[in-house]
């Protein structure tokens, strides 16, 4: 990897202090090498986010500037705009090691640097964390400690900011700002009322810019001791309640709003960010920013391509695709976006719905070819399965399609009004099982145990884009009740995909090969590595495997075929073996007083960092050579790992 | 149980539909006449929520009356104000069962009439739901249908309500009327930033008033014909433009919003919901209501006591207290909330938090005694959950207390913002295990499951009072990380539970009998039934109890013990087999070649519904006479269902 140049500021700040060394007047140029420091890498390495960081420059070059960190805490809301953040705290030169195995994480972390106050991924959590913050720190009597939360206008619409906000609003002395970075995007394009509200709110400036500087001064006056503060809390109040009426949504939280201001005038967000210090409470920033900002391709192109483009030429915009030789197999996404349209064309009774994930997910095909029936809810895991319940109820047969490390937060929806409800819902876990290089925060690694504990919860997943494709066709059938399918992120194994579809029995595996001297059962996409290490062990072991194709229910007749006649057996999934799939069989022998030996294999209990999915399933055992070898180490054969790896690759 | 009268209104009302045949002066009588009956059946069977029905009494007649139920698609956000709907939808005749095993459930529930078009428990989702409901049947057609969601202004804190909203916003076509049931409380007094607002609001009427009119005179133009229609919507644009400034929060959410009016004026209520039929799209209707409404009693007292009083007096308002002979063991919620407050004595790191359950998780001692370490968030689980990790981040130790069935709603804030950060917060799940008379969608019958395939995660369970203290004094030692402890809801077994504390080894359980026959291993408070069912077994059989005290991580010494001596083992837990400590001892046992039988016992991979505790456990055969008779069935020993019925009860 070559050296990557800073510019001559830059190239002088390790830490937010050198920063703070210059004057203002040199922010803006700071902001450029910034900028063209992510350029430069980001195009060269690829597999980065990249539009959300350029948006954020300023921002961040501001607010280092002005407030004392990591002695005031910054929360980045998500994290995958922090990479600004990222090299001008420690870590300009690793950033060429960004999102690989060994790298820096992609994200903030605790355990990579101090400057990281609190560990992000999934959206929606800075403001409770920073509000935390706030409220410990005012309780030890740091008082003049400050604490940013920054966050964009898509994270707002999920229900935890607005908890967040309602408790903040509440908690008058704590010393806390949101920054709300308005770029009119999550990743696709933001939905939703509150973003039409922002849009508003940008329209009517006169109003605010006469608030702002009532607020900035009656701020400043707290400067002045103890009583100057309490006069000027009492004008505040009172000027709220004949403002109320006037007041905007985040003021009829207890928030003082400011703005909206421009986000790519870093000496501006300087200035304003040093007069928000003195002012005591609860407060918002609102800036206007763009998505890509300062590199031309991305601000003219779509900004969802721009999110996160690969490897490209920086010079021309261009973004370099690998062609491959021979036909290639479709990302299991893509298959479930193009069979969904297939089925609902069929089925009048499907509809389709997704938190904020239209492109991640490829129901956008669907959003495009029947608009009434396919739904992006905007950031709200919760609302998505709640209000597919809801759809249920009329008869509807939704397709919610959530990634599985998402899915977390709507567990108590699923939990509670759909599967207790016995409700025709049908679960597209996508990015179930390792999510490669987004780490630990995006694995899906919990989804097998969380669903296989909710009654009526039916548990699939396929080990192919047919199997795919026959489990959706099942699904939609009437009075399947709560049906889940999980599936990896990328791709599948079949260049021809398009296979006619048919219904599956639930709870049926079925028997991929032979064997005598051991079974594997395995469970959705990882069946295909199980493949591999049959193959391997060709003349050292006869290997019989299942693709299991349902945790819940388990196929009976089958397992009973398999402990009948196998004292060895080893379990194979892209899940945590904490009350996975293994642990599911392992009641199934205890049921059935069933003694074979029984090894799992998959995510271990802890929390896998990134690399790419083959990197990890390799780290934890569970590649071909991984299974290969638990395999000899059960029938006592010698291990074989040099030769393979050679082999492999 | 005698035979409880109706008023003669009431008398003659079996369906929604013989009320809607009476004129609208006769609906403040149906009004008292409901609320009546209420007093009268809930005074006497007890075991009841009761100010929450009162409250909306008048609201449920005018809803009914207005709306052509069940056609018209009515959900009652949480469900314990639903009395006086159940009354009024053929269920008047049993509701003297209400939440008795077998008899009518708590809370509205599809299963049990089609008046209940969505079943609920958990707060919140009554917005979500009844948008999808409209969603479906906007999009079959069926255009006039009528959507009403009744959410209280503590649920509107909850995130979910809040994405609800947003994506309600955008759906203008939605037919759905959001009643807002304003009465300043959740079970506790209702905090946060929104509960000021609403006060501020119902102070503001003139503004509200003209806005009003317009919004109604502009909905009625519907009935002109599209053209009308076109028109009125341009109209409504324009006038929301220049009103913008002037908006309200839900206003910005695009809702139109009406009110506040009176929500003990019947007659007033029946004639704004019949204005409000016939405007289109998302819209607000804010009621002030009074907790425990029209009976002396409970409008002069403590709303949060006559939250659910429990069999009283309705003559004197007295509440009819059971005085026991012997000393008795304390609840846990009370262990709890006196031990937190002496262990923050000593440790001036811990915090306490609780989502509006002060006085249920008995949080509310702490608040009282500290009040800037004690925080009520709201009904907010998620934020608690990031709110503490906040805390935590900078030195406390935060023990936040959810219910084990609310916490399935802050999962992946445990999951993400918590243990992957390996950040001491402590939680404390209340109400694990069966629930009872609440039912369902309130048993904590995951939290063993969901916990503990969380990495780093400690879950721990106390079978007593001293166990508990000594667990809470445990969590809060340095560098713990996340620890969870789970207890049910209810009394322990120590009359004297004031124990010294002290720390106990993480990963140990302990013996508690020993025997030669066979081992029942329990975690928590249930072993107080296996030791029941060891005294009951003296004479048959020999058996060993451990108590596990930890599920994550497992006692290994104990466990190679109980394996190398015992080929016959039962697990004891209050908490599902799918997934639960069964499981982890199960993969204990497979990963140590371990060979015993095992078997099972908790509860099953189902929905279980109300009952007491106890009949609960014994229709689940985990009380101690099915814990017992298991041991005979593994023993082969002839069973003895029927004597030790006789003598238990």
């Amino acid at each position: 990897m070559k050296e990557f140049k800073a510019g001559p500021l830059l190239d002088k700040i390790d830490i937010p202090e050198d920063l703070r060394n210059l004057s203002v007047e040199d922010l803006p140029q700071v902001s450029d090498e910034v900028r063209q420091y992510i350029i430069d890498v980001i195009s060269e390495i690829g597999n980065s986010h990249f539009g959300a960081s350029l948006g954020v420059v300023e921002l961040t070059v501001a607010l280092h500037y002005v407030f004392n960190t990591p002695y005031d805490q910054l929360v980045w809301d998500v994290g995958h705009q922090a990479y600004g953040h990222k090299i001008l705290t420690g870590r300009r030169k690793q950033f060429h090691t960004n999102r690989m195995k060994g790298g820096i994480s992609g994200f903030p972390k605790r355990s990579e640097s101090e400057y990281d106050t609190f560990g992000v991924g999934h959206s929606s959590t800075s403001i409770s964390g920073a509000l935390g913050m706030a409220v410990a720190n005012n309780y030890k009597g740091e008082k003049e400690r400050q604490h940013i939360a920054v966050i964009g206008d898509g994270a707002m619409t999920a229900g935890l900011a607005f908890e967040g906000m309602n408790h903040a609003g509440f908690e008058k002395d704590a010393n806390l700002l949101v920054v709300l970075n308005d770029n009119c995007m999550s990743i696709d394009p933001n939905v939703g009322a509150l973003k039409d509200y922002l849009t508003d709110i940008t329209t009517s400036h006169t109003y605010n810019k006469v608030k702002d500087e009532v607020w900035k001064l009656l701020g400043k006056m707290s400067k002045f001791g103890p009583d100057a503060q309490t006069v000027a809390s009492k004008v505040s109040t009172a000027l709220k309640g004949s403002l109320l009426k006037q007041s905007n949504l985040f003021e009829a939280l207890n928030f003082r709003y400011f703005g909206p201001v421009d986000g790519h005038d870093v000496i501006g967000l300087a200035k304003i960010l040093e007069d928000l210090k003195d002012i005591p409470g609860p407060k918002l920033l609102h800036i206007l920013t763009k998505k890509g900002k300062g590199y031309k391709y991305s601000e003219e192109g779509n900004p969802t391509q721009w999110h996160a483009p690969g490897v490209f030429n920086k010079h021309t915009g261009e973004i370099v695709k690998v062609v491959p030789k021979s036909p290639q197999a479709p990302k299991y996404q893509d298959v479930f976006g193009h069979t969904i349209v297939e089925l609902a064309e069929e089925n009048d009774k499907i509809m389709g719905i997704t938190p904020a994930m239209p492109t991640g997910s490829s129901l956008n095909i669907m959003m495009k070819a029947m608009p009434d029936r396919a739904f992006d809810v905007g950031i709200a895991e919760q609302h998505a399965v709640t209000f597919s319940a809801g759809l249920a109820t009329q008869g509807m047969v939704p397709f919610c399609n959530i990634y599985s490390s998402f899915m977390q937060r709507a567990y108590d929806q699923v939990v509670h009004d759909v599967a207790l409800q016995n409700l025709n819902v049908v679960f597209c876990l996508d990015r179930a099982g390792f999510a490669g290089a987004d780490g630990a925060t995006h694995h899906g690694a919990l989804d097998i145990a969380y669903m296989r504990s909710i009654p009526n919860m039916i548990v699939a997943s396929p080990m192919n884009e047919a199997e795919l494709r026959n489990m959706m066709y099942t699904a939609q059938q009437e009075n399947m009740g709560p049906f889940s399918i999980r599936y990896p992120r990328g791709k599948g194994v079949m260049p021809e995909w398009k296979t006619k579809m048919k219904a599956i029995k639930v709870g049926t595996g079925r028997k991929i090969t032979s064997g005598e001297d051991i079974a594997i059962l395995s469970i959705g996409h990882h069946g295909n590595y199980v493949q591999k290490a049959v193959e391997m062990l060709k003349g050292e072991a006869s290997v019989a495997h299942y693709d299991m194709r349902f945790v819940k229910p388990l196929d009976e007749t089958l397992l009973h075929e398999v402990f009948s006649k196998f004292d060895k057996v080893i379990t194979v999934e892209d899940g945590t073996i904490m009350g996975g799939m293994g642990s599911a069989i392992l009641e199934f022998m205890a049921d059935n007083k069933y003694k074979a030996d029984l090894t799992r294999l998959g995510i271990p209990d802890a929390y896998v960092h990134h690399g790419t999915q083959d990197e990890l399933y390799a780290d934890c055992g569970f590649d071909a050579i991984g299974i290969a070898n638990t395999v000899r180490k059960e029938l006592n054969l010698p291990q074989q790992i040099a030769e393979e790896q050679k082999n492999v690759g």
